[in-house]
């Protein structure tokens, strides 16, 4: 049986991943890393066999390219390999209208190209948007809160760093129980910058107003670096008019491990949907598993 | 918008739980309940505007019947439906190899027949099979184990009722972690019976000889009644090659009103299949949710 050839896109710390999950998948090969010209010298990959391009047509047939790439740059990268008829997976995480505009676009192009694209599809959005639709199939009434944390949060790192007098910082999300959070903020205070007045302003930008945040001053932010994350889903809901149902889920994870895997996951369905684009929450589960249905089907159900 | 038209099929515990999660469903009516003839006057139920017959064809038209019936009774009654061009919905639950053949006989005539069949479609087997195959969506390799209890099990407590020197009887499944299961079985005793000879009697039959089991005289088993039941399915497992990612799931339920839900929800889910014969992995879970869909990806997603 021939093997699905995944194209990584980025070679960050998810595509790093998504290299290792495609290597351990029995169906699986990796076709090529496909990077920026200017970062493949400074990457120095050297993996036997797997070509680093800075365009995926240097590679040969490629069936599925997982862009593990920032969010914003996936609404101008996915059509450029449905266009050519590749799949494209993505782990894209700006909610709202943006993530519909996505779906619109991709959805149009896919169908035209014959192709499929699966967005949104890492561990939240993603197998999380899975749990909280099977949680509303045993509950549909009710509150669902979802926690994050402790763990690094990119966005907050991101905004924190953009901070004048702010030499390097990371932000971690901790959960305080129903869906709400605090955030810690360890900063490296560049010379000649008061403390307090830095701390101020990153409690008063947009991405920390609204929670309860604190700063502290560190002297070397590299060494607090853990990639471990993790979620707490809980629901309590009522089953027809029967109250008091209670559900609960927990992760604890190596966040871009997980991110990566579940793409990699994605990537499998991509080849057994029709022409269209598809959050995780529109494809069979059974898609994403490697296996033989009916033995998959006598081990899951 | 027209609504679902439902028969339930069984009006015991989840029947009656299916009626009330089918009322409170925006999109769906009860088009009536359909007993065995001998059942219908000791039922004496009296809902109104809800017919309850014998046979289906007293109904008007009929999108979908809920079989709130035994397990072992499904593979004679849901062919009846598929037949008349009724989609089916049944919460299954015996596993291995006649599950498969269920599936493969139920596909043929809904195939057939231009309908829907959606089996094994309860909490577990069911919502939990999701769960399963998400968890490896994550983690392909690792150990799965599911926890039951405390709870009824209904199986075993009627393989105790049939010991001869028992007059009523409940069993109950107490979790003992890692997928291992102990049996705390509550008799009233028979006059002229020993209570030991019983005790050893139900220890050794097949369903007990393999677990912990613990045998207690009480006066009054029905007042130990309660449906309450729960789950705790844990995986501990491998994206890629990173190790110790951790994943938990929890419920803590009214055993038929969950049940009853989620054949509710399935149901739903059956008008938006290719005609054949599904299990929960097998369709996209958004399908098994009321509400438009754009609002529902950017719930979930």
């Amino acid at each position: 049986m021939e093997k699905i050839k995944i194209a990584i896109v980025g070679f960050g710390n998810v595509g790093k991943k998504v290299y290792e999950a495609v290597e351990e998948s029995p169906d699986m090969e990796t076709a090529g890393i496909v990077e920026l010209a200017h970062l493949i010298e400074k990457l120095k990959v050297n993996i036997p066999n797997v070509p680093v391009v800075d365009n995926i047509e240097k590679l040969g047939k490629v069936d599925v390219a997982i862009l593990a790439i920032d969010s914003r740059h996936v609404p101008s990268t996915a059509p450029i390999y449905l266009n050519m008829g590749i799949n494209t997976v993505d782990a894209y995480d700006i909610h709202g209208d943006s993530m519909i505009e996505l779906k619109e676009s991709l959805d149009k192009i896919s169908k035209e190209k014959n192709t499929v694209s699966i967005m949104a599809s890492g561990w939240d959005p993603g197998t999380d948007s899975i749990i909280r639709a099977v949680l509303e199939m045993i509950a549909p009434k009710g509150l669902t809160t979802v926690n994050f944390g402790p763990g690094m949060s990119m966005g907050h790192t991101v905004a924190v760093k953009a901070t004048p007098g702010v030499k390097d910082a990371i932000s971690i999300t901790v959960p305080k129980g129903m869906g709400l959070h605090k955030r810690l903020v360890y900063i490296e205070l560049e010379d000649g910058y008061d403390f307090n007045e830095v701390s101020k302003e990153i409690k008063d930008d947009s991405y920390f107003n609204q929670d309860e945040t604190y700063v502290f001053c560190v002297d070397n932010v590299k060494n607090l670096i853990d990639m471990g994350h993790g979620v707490h889903i809980e629901r309590k809901g009522v089953s027809g008019n029967t109250h008091n149902q209670k559900m609960d889920f927990t992760m604890s994870l190596t966040n871009p491990a997980a991110t990566a895997q579940v793409m990699v996951s994605a990537a499998r369905a991509s080849l057994k949907q029709n022409p269209g684009c598809y959050t995780l929450i529109e494809i069979p589960p059974i898609d994403c598993i490697y296996g033989e249905r009916i033995s998959l089907i006598k081990r899951f159900v």
